[in-house]
């Protein structure tokens, strides 16, 4: 095909889309269904409030269906701002935050204004494969910074690996895919070494509701210069059940929202109106169900350190949010294990090798398992299953 | 700011919304109201039935929440399939059409596809803005073929314009800003251009549902390999007043979609449910009404031909779909101008400049009028005003 921009070319396909290409023409007994542990995200409608909020904005709110501000609506830019400041500190304006069509989006957007051709930005691997697809998309130099055995970046290596053309680091605590929540004085040495560096610090927070810790998971937006160094993401989709919806938020500076809506005005015009009504009427309506909902997945979550953690040869590496990140104990790599265990197993996830670079041995050697979609019972049913594949 | 991506800081502001600020502070008598001619956008809601059912679907559809496929729900995708093949001829499959989160994103898609850092694109000027934006943040250059005085690009024009760098061409039909139908032979022959030069040819008919003729706009779709150098863009926006929603879609062949894929998975994951729901109910029930619309924009198209082409020493050069493009008769830029017309005329429209080049000389000489927007009596208060501005 011509022309084809060999950034895009370079840019491998959706992992995703092609793991659910792995179930093509499969069956499995009804007796023993596939257990579908590849992606996170809520399979349940939001709750029925939430949906009546929605029908009736479509029915009687004219707006609900024209153009909004391009970077959202003030009264959810004034919701996050209060809640944000509420449980991080600090003192946020909805002057401050912008609302994008999905978290993924608000990465693209803020990596936009930060890094272009032939910059670099460093990323701790295992990495989120969307953030990965973005930078090589925009012909920027992604630089692995490798956790350790504890799923945990080190500080003192990130800043070896700064160069010139360095413009950013990312982080995203609760991790995806590690699960692993990075301790808040980790994030305020990565906060200290950006702004040493005049560099940008992005923290995705996308599963901050699921987080296992209570308090402020960081202290940055208190720091008296947060809005020339932070730019902090966050997704709606998880908590309020919105995925369907697409509607994400960024927190930053006014300088920077300025080329952020830029790039919003341009790739969005601006973020559907039904899925910002729905997120204000989840945020303000919600908190309790929410708090429901953190304590189910939490449970999951020590459901499948448990199961998990027991496996015979296998080894847990991390978990939180909806992951966990799990050493598998065969010889071949995940990118082919993760396809057998499909016939073998009945069981659907992704291998460690979608979140690392190709010469990253650890790949190979990792799955994912997102078991926020399974309660504890099934989880049971899980490790069972990976307990009986063979080598 | 640092760091601050050098492409960002090039690109301008979004012009809609330095626009709207021109308003702040400016007080309006209540026999005298603005006239908003600025943005070509519906400013009201769909009909009942589209939002019952959008409504229905946010109550009983539970998959309405939750993320669907990257390229967009198959049954909206057969539906554009179906009428671009009765419309076009040619025999589409919705295997070659992605849904986006509104036509600009399709836009980005594509070129993101096709051209990178330093590449080319031939783009008609006065151009739409945000295809100027994309390109600028990309690290694109955009080549401008300006428009004749009928506001047609000429292909020949075109051809000594390309080389080894060249990657696409653009064409805007019906145009935004100057509402000119490109008539079926020009677009022929810069399909014939590209296909010669192994360019893409990206058609954007965001307002091909209110072109004032009848019959295919074009035959581009019957080729017999249309599919290695057409993109067609479409949006439902208009049609179905489903701005707030974010509907767009795009029309290509398979490899292209499969590039295409990667840049929205990344950046849209999926476009929104309950939109693509109102664009199936539209695309399947509002066939009439819409015929109705068009009848009634293209009686304000008549009205605004009239009323603004008898405007003593100004002069208009071309109408169609939602906007006239009109050249006035003062010593003035457009810039200032549409400053002025805003305190003087109670008018608010969109200077030429933020449509050109700017070194282009006709930028500074014409206004966009967006006419859409305005009924026959409405028109005939613009022309009057327009009238009254001294020098």
């Amino acid at each position: 095909m011509h022309p084809l921009n060999p950034a895009l070319a370079a840019t491998f396909a959706p992992p995703v889309m092609e793991a659910r290409r792995w179930l093509d023409g499969v069956r499995f007994a009804p007796d023993r269904p596939l257990i579908n542990v590849s992606q996170a995200a809520p399979v349940d409608p939001p709750p029925e409030g939430l949906r009546r909020a929605i029908a009736e904005a479509a029915l009687h709110r004219p707006e609900a269906h024209l153009y909004g501000p391009v970077l959202g609506n003030t009264d959810l830019r004034d919701a996050v701002a209060a809640q944000f400041s509420a449980a991080y500190g600090g003192a946020l304006s909805g002057s401050h935050v912008a609302i994008t069509q999905g978290c993924n989006q608000a990465f693209c957007a803020v990596m936009a204004t930060l890094a272009g051709q032939g910059d670099q930005v460093i990323v701790p691997t295992p990495w989120y494969f969307n953030h990965k697809m973005w930078l090589d998309m925009a012909g920027v130099t992604t630089v692995p910074l490798p956790c350790g055995a504890d799923m945990l970046p080190d500080p003192d290596h990130a800043a070896a690996l700064i160069t010139p053309a360095t413009r950013a680091i990312v982080l995203v605590t609760p991790n995806n895919p590690s699960g692993a929540e990075y301790p808040a004085d980790l994030v305020g040495r990565f906060y200290d070494l950006a702004q040493a560096h005049g560099l940008a610090l992005v923290v995705d927070e996308t599963y901050r509701d699921f987080d296992s810790r209570t308090g402020a998971p960081h202290n940055l937006l208190t720091r008296p210069d947060w809005d020339r160094v932070l730019i902090q993401l966050y997704s709606f989709s998880k908590a309020y059940r919105l995925t369907g919806h697409r509607v994400g938020a960024m927190v930053a500076g006014h300088d920077r929202l300025a080329q952020v809506e830029k790039f919003l005005d341009t790739v969005a015009i601006s973020p559907a109106q039904l899925g910002q009504i729905g997120a204000v009427w989840g945020m303000t309506n919600l908190q309790e169900w929410l708090a429901g909902e953190r304590a189910e997945i939490l449970a999951r979550r020590a459901a499948a350190a448990s199961a998990l953690g027991a496996l015979d040869g296998w080894r847990l590496k991390s978990a939180g949010a909806y992951f966990a990140w799990l050493e598998h104990p065969f010889a071949e790599s995940s990118a082919v294990l993760a396809r057998r265990m499909v016939r073998d197993a009945g069981v659907l996830a992704l291998p460690g090798t979608m979140f690392t670079p190709a010469d990253d041995p650890t790949g190979p050697r990792h799955l994912r398992i997102a078991f926020a979609n399974v309660d504890a019972a099934g989880i049971a049913v899980l490790a069972g299953r990976l307990a009986g594949l063979s080598a």
